[in-house]
């Protein structure tokens, strides 16, 4: 399965197909019980860094963290109706 | 599907399965042609990002771009198999 399969596979319904939007998926399999969860962190910086193109807010961001043993997955959807509008 | 068990479907083989590895996936659904391209700049930024927690080499990263009509989806596959050593 291709990754842009997996993506339009999710692609919301047509009352919401005309918004723009940004998803970024961090998956962290960690093999050593000591090395650092710095996916919080990680997060915090990946939304500084999308601020720097695009104007978002808090309520335009949905965000998801999954967990399964060593592999933590954390999701982030912006919708981006309104982009490069303050 | 989950997006647990998707990246789970692409878990490497036993020979590798010992390396901790990071996965990042953006995928940017544009509406307006006039919207930046910003993927190929926040693909540097994020990883710019990255390197202030965990220390990689360009030779650890593989970084893959598809893209079909209005979306775009850049996957960056980092192995940590030797976190934070220089």
């Amino acid at each position: 399965m291709k990754f842009l399969d997996f993506f339009r596979s999710k692609r919301p319904s047509s009352a919401s197909i005309a918004k723009e939007r940004l998803q970024i998926i961090v998956s962290h399999e960690r093999r050593r019980p000591s090395t650092p969860d710095f996916l919080p962190s990680l997060q915090k910086d990946i939304l500084e860094v999308v601020r720097k193109y695009i104007q978002i807010n808090e309520n335009q961001i949905k965000l998801s963290v999954d967990r399964n043993g060593d592999c933590e997955v954390l999701e982030l959807n912006i919708s981006l109706s309104d982009p490069g509008k303050k």
